[in-house]
């Protein structure tokens, strides 16, 4: 590190707020904010999220401060509707909107978020916010009612400078690894493009096979019979393993390192392959029941794993959640518009299959997740100061908060320690939120560590090496990077 | 406010209890009590709750402290019991006791709960007890084995006083509202008379219909029949529901804006007609089996909240506990007597039913409340975050608490922030614990909002409106007042 | 207490670590601290626990370093295997291994624990490890790769010595009363030597039926057949409760005070005779069913509480840990290899049918013990809250660490108080790590404690005598000591 590197950092952590999230108690707040000088300018690795390449291969400006804060942010908007705010109209407008309609339908939603900014104190959706304010474009005033208006201008006009286009914001956010979240059947030349295209970084695709081992979700016969089509694979139960096993070929070969399964539970099992193939047969013809949609799903996440022993693709599980609970606004809205309520969730019983046959294998890495905390002392934990495949993942979601995160570090430390888990993961599509989420994870994570300290638990020497393990070789390890 | 007012506050704030329940760090602990300050003396709302109403029309001397603190305290004599006390000891003495004898039992049981004051330490009961001696009669001591007489000849010395009449100290108490709970059939002639009486304030009564809708209640039957007749309605289930309708209406023009259900679980369905008709007929003839009934209260709990769509009562729903644990306490000592035992929770699956069909509709006001700590981070604060009909009910019963609050809060605040809650409820049938456990609530989230304060995550501006908003518009919004 | 005495004390407390798990905060840390200076050094209670008395009988030099901290402790082999090191490399060495292999295998074994203890940093096993080096062996360096080889060397130098022999520990660790874990048909003539060559303290066995009221477990019917011969009992379902209850009266001849019954759920039935003696035969042929086996075994938990109602040993309950998750490393290293995993579970209707028949009775005392710390405030609290039988067992296994016992506390005072706990138990095999543990919960309590004090919910003068209380009475009290 040169001199006048040392010179910028300096002045950089004089420019840090020092007091966010940190300890209360000044002996640990000291030793806090000394662990956090150590890891608050790190690079971001951030090996799960759902940013779309497409928007930095184009680099264009952004659509407004709605579009970038508002629109596509389901935690933002989930909450304006449960104050009685109609969904549409803070939603982006529809795609036959003029001009001059998308720009009212902006300032609208805009004025809609701040005349009910008071929602969101306390949560993580608006302790993002004011970080992104802050960190991203300097505002340091408070977002109010009365202050909205010269912000959204503000912040606006930065928009328009070529420092805000996406592209220079990725080298800004000193972003070392950035993964997306891609169909089986997704092409991945954009990825090979943007790569090009960055000054520093990368981008990798993350295989999702949801649509495709889990034959309860619509339009799956079709989905199916396309991918086997494309790799020239018979159109059976073993023709789709196989298809997929291709695809996953394909995304490793262009930059690739993990699979992400979400389902509404960890339930696995292995069936017979002439099992599968019956009922791979009646979801081709729609007649699979629910319960034989189960077994079917459960069998599939097997194959998954499976084949990552085989590839070494790192298995991200993601369960607990019953998507889209309001039919209606389902119908109106898709999917990702705010209802997914999380359910209980199990894993010692539902892993069993799969850990007896794969848990000791060397080759493989299962990321475990869950929108119930219960799990994490419970389960995660013990499995993942057990098995070597094992890793518990960062808190995810609703829990990708101050206090969850600091409830996962007390829930899991003592029985798993720091090394068993996946590193922080922000899980995001909301591009300009996720220095601000690493942020927020480290300043946790220091300020938990200082306190160990404090309590005579570990050194001073053990805390340091642990914050800055925590985002470099402890994520590069889970996800084998 | 008048000068006067200022100075009457001035000095009602130096003599408060600046310690209890306050943040250990210092600047944490200075915003919590300017934020403290803004709310302690605000009038209390509590718009669910047991107190029993002819106690306040007939406004008579308090029977005795043992009345007063013990006999009735399901919490208190809970833990006497389990250490070793004989109920019969600690709960009202026979009807037919002669004078002598109650004044003696009174003693006696005042006795036993010096004696074993200890079992009481750190527990929400015996902070109430401490706050009440503190603030409601003045005395300062300790209480314990050797202070008790003492203690309560002070105490039966006020009683003896017009200043703790009980119409007095709902005066001094400065309640705003308080809510009762009723049954369907109830004649509400008592809360008109006392509505009258009462010199500011006013007593609204709550629907509540468990012993209608649940036709695993013993005298199911009767009390339907009586029901409906009453209302000239046909002995059915349509003629069930529509009585249910007419006395609803008759609670609304009594002042009614709510209705309460206390179930075992969340669990709702909808049935259609003449299968809700034919489980109707097995439970008039006791032939329902258990699953039966769980169906019909299923979809009668449903139906409630169908004609709270229509009427407009804010439904509360409690669950998860199963009452009268120990039959053969139950035998001796009826209901409430402290061996009602909390078990697991669910929301998401079990209220998807309604949720379905009334879950959008801007008249309905959903308050969900549970034992089952797990479900507030997991499905409580989610609904309540999407939802515009779904409230967060405040920590309930056993959490009614210092330590659970604040994990309520934790748990609650960073999905779905301050507004999505109830407001605090006292749910108690004690009146003279009503002020203390409000008192609680406030310090305790004064507490949590100073923190957020000091941790850098809201304004000391945003915190101060939060804080009065959370005893003012918060539950009159959700309990439409 | 002597001069003498008080000075040794005086000098004591000035050698004691002050600061270890103590609050933050300055005032409570002082109020901590006078706490567990009340009870740092009061002797040990040890309930329940799982020492060899072999080991203390024989009274011969710890083996080596590795044997004593690493070989037979399943929460550190856990850890490193979960990081990718062979168990075979850090258990005990095949018996067939020369004396040179054995001291190669311990060195090697220590070392790779050396090199990994970073794994261990905030772990409880972490904190033992430390504690044990510093208040057992007086080594205050830090512990890591570099200082490894010197620490081990000093330790072994240490056990050559006579002060570091087993029984001498004994009683410098101070114990008052350690119970070990037994089997029902064990000869405990070793207890009854041990206890003659004891200088103060004493051993007690402990009753453990699992393999005996299992039909599930592997051995069963020879080990059934074996017990009734014993006892000159018929080979029925009769006949092995009577046996049972032959060989609980042996125990209790020989001291011991309660029975400890590991179950995967708490799950209890009351089965008529034939029912029982139906299952028993269908076991004894290998036919009994999974469902049959469960109910079989539901029955014998209520049968064993049945007869501690007639001889009262005290009866413990662990519940919720799917045993051997991994088959394959069941089959290599055997059961308590480090892959018990636990699962939820569930006590409020479980034990409803023993608590409707036994749950009042005043010679019961049934503790409980979960791995899912949601039965805390949900149902073990409450239970122990009325019942006068049931007491909440300490935080048990993964939750024998500071952060876990802190939130056992905080589930369970608000609701049933201080002395409805069981008092700490250690449960552990781990001699050497005995005094850490206690010390550990002396500590949290202190802190906990104290904080009630500074937060005015708990007077210093009830803090002290709860302190002490914790540490005497109260698990005197729950165990019949």
């Amino acid at each position: 590190m040169t001199n006048q590197q040392l010179d910028l950092d300096g002045n950089l952590w004089q420019s840090v707020d020092r007091t966010s999230l940190m300890p209360l108690d000044e002996k640990a707040r000291d030793i806090a904010l000394e662990l956090y000088e150590l890891v608050f300018k790190l690079p971001i690795i951030s090996p799960h999220g759902h940013v779309d390449p497409k928007m930095l291969l184009e680099n264009k400006r952004f659509e407004s401060v709605a579009d970038l804060f508002i629109y596509h942010n389901h935690y933002v908007t989930r909450l304006l509707h449960a104050d009685g705010v109609d969904l549409a109209s803070v939603r982006a407008p529809e795609k036959t909107a003029t001009a001059s309609d998308i720009a009212q339908h902006a300032k609208n939603a805009w004025s809609i978020f701040a005349s009910r900014w008071q929602l969101f104190a306390g949560t993580a959706s608006g302790y993002w916010f004011v970080r992104e304010l802050r960190d991203v474009f300097e505002i340091d005033i408070h977002f109010n009612e009365e202050t909205a208006e010269a912000i959204r201008l503000e912040i606006e006009s930065r928009l328009d400078t070529e420092e805000f286009l996406p592209r220079n914001l990725f080298s800004r956010f000193n972003i070392e690894l950035l993964a997306t979240t891609d169909s089986p059947a997704d092409n991945l030349s954009a990825h090979e493009e943007l790569n090009k295209a960055l000054v520093s970084g990368r981008v990798a695709p993350t295989f999702r096979p949801d649509a495709f081992i889990n034959p309860a979700t619509s339009g799956w016969a079709k989905r199916v019979s396309e991918l086997t089509t494309k790799t020239s694979s018979p159109l059976s139960h073993q023709g789709l393993v196989e298809a997929l096993a291709i695809r996953r070929k394909y995304f490793i070969d262009h930059g690739a390192f993990s699979i992400d399964i979400g389902a509404e539970e960890a339930f696995t099992t292995t069936l017979p392959d002439q099992e599968a193939e019956k009922l791979f047969k009646l979801a081709l013809k729609g007649k699979i029941s629910k319960e034989q949609a189960r077994s079917y799903l459960g069998n599939m996440i097997s194959e998954m794993i499976r084949l990552s022993c085989e590839d070494g693709l790192v298995v991200t599980l993601h369960v607990g959640v019953s998507r889209n609970h309001s039919s209606e606004t389902f119908r109106k809205f898709g999917p990702d518009s705010g209802h997914d309520i999380p359910v209980r969730a199990e894993f010692t019983n539902n892993l069993k299959p799969v850990l007896e046959k794969y848990g000791l294998n060397p080759n493989l890495n299962l990321i475990l997740f869950a929108l119930d905390e219960t799990t994490w002392s419970r389960e995660i934990a013990p499995l993942a100061g057990f098995y070597p495949s094992v890793y518990a993942g960062a808190p995810w979601w609703f829990f990708d908060a101050p206090l969850a995160a600091r409830r996962f570090r007390e829930a899991t430390v003592e029985t798993a320690g720091f090394y068993r888990g996946s590193g922080f993961i922000d899980d995001t599509r909301a591009f300009l939120s996720i220095p601000a989420r690493h942020d927020m994870a480290r300043r946790v994570d220091s300020a938990f560590l200082a306190e160990l300290v404090v309590k005579g638990q570990i050194s001073l020497a053990q805390a340091r090496k642990i914050a800055v393990d925590l985002v470099t070789i402890i994520p590069k390890r889970a996800f084998k990077l």
